[in-house]
């Protein structure tokens, strides 16, 4: 009778493996990492996990991971300066946060416009976006979405419906990144950094 | 003032980045696609996690992951087979299980000898071996180690440290992967195999 990991160590490997990038082989080495360290890894990442997973919730205004009903930045008063950044995802948020260059608030759609996975506008807080901009008073909208097609599709789209209440909607500019080689870049990002060439 | 995630969510993404084959980026990943999932995966994974922690630990006689002082396969009479495959890792004897091809007894020796990493024969359970061959009354020790220099000096090591006992010392074949194509191989391999070719 063949005899591989016991159950529950098996049924760890297999929730693991389903996270996204890991996979059985990965899940596997992770778990046996976390077994083999006699520091009581495995027992602190489960602590920290169930705290997590009790406390965490999603902003009421703007969608960002919290852990109460209104998230430090929008509590913060100094950041009501009528800019409201739109993201994807609250991975972009933290990003831009990383950066220290946007003073603003930020509201998280939680995903792209996307026929195929029936995705539609109400999925994507974006009606909530519309009524924040009335109450907030908003100036400026910048719709700081990825260059891909998903993501330059939900920004036309927001950009339309956003219309009728007068904001002044901007996306993020388009050209070569801090230290990109020439050589490196594709075709796209070479022809819109040349068309959106400026003085010096 | 920036606002990234909060310190518990910080925490936790730190402790999972420092896991093999994972970083910030896909610690991030992972955690926000966790508090994402309002289907309660985390505390889910949480409890599997400490559950593991608690009742993990290693098989006194072979050193296989294990919830009892002895393992499963160790108290499998059906295997006392008297040959002993000696392995580097759990996960080596994972993977020999699920080809169902072994049936006696496992020795894990838990990395391979390195100056480098200090790690000496004491470290790898190798005493322990030499006992085992003379309380279990081997015939037959497989050295199931990996094709690299590490795993090839250990297991050079470990057969001269093992001739005094007298038992049969053997090493897996090497050659050619079943499914691999010749044009696709290193030199290394084509060579061992041409060397050890068999009559057909």
């Amino acid at each position: 009778m063949a005899s591989g990991p016991s159950d529950d160590i098996e049924s760890l490997i297999s929730t693991m493996a389903r996270l996204p990038g890991l996979g059985p082989r990965s899940a596997r080495r992770i778990v046996l990492h976390l077994i083999r360290k006699r520091t009581g890894q495995m027992a602190q990442l489960a602590t920290l996990m169930s705290g997590v997973a009790e406390s965490a919730r999603e902003c009421l205004t703007c969608g960002n991971v919290t852990q109460s009903d209104i998230c430090p930045i929008c509590q913060d008063p100094a950041r009501a300066t009528g800019e409201i950044c739109v993201v994807t995802d609250v991975a972009d948020l933290w990003a831009l946060e990383r950066g220290r260059a946007f003073k603003g608030r930020y509201h998280v759609l939680g995903g792209s416009l996307s026929a195929l996975d029936e995705i539609g506008p109400e999925d994507l807080r974006i009606p909530q976006l519309i009524t924040r901009i009335a109450d907030e008073n908003a100036s400026e909208v910048i719709l700081a979405l990825s260059a891909t097609i998903e993501g330059q599709t939900t920004a036309h789209y927001i950009a339309e419906a956003l219309e009728p209440t007068g904001v002044t909607v901007t996306g993020l500019a388009q050209g070569v990144p801090i230290g990109g080689e020439l050589d490196y870049l594709d075709d796209g990002t070479i022809t819109a950094a040349l068309r959106a060439r400026r003085k010096l």
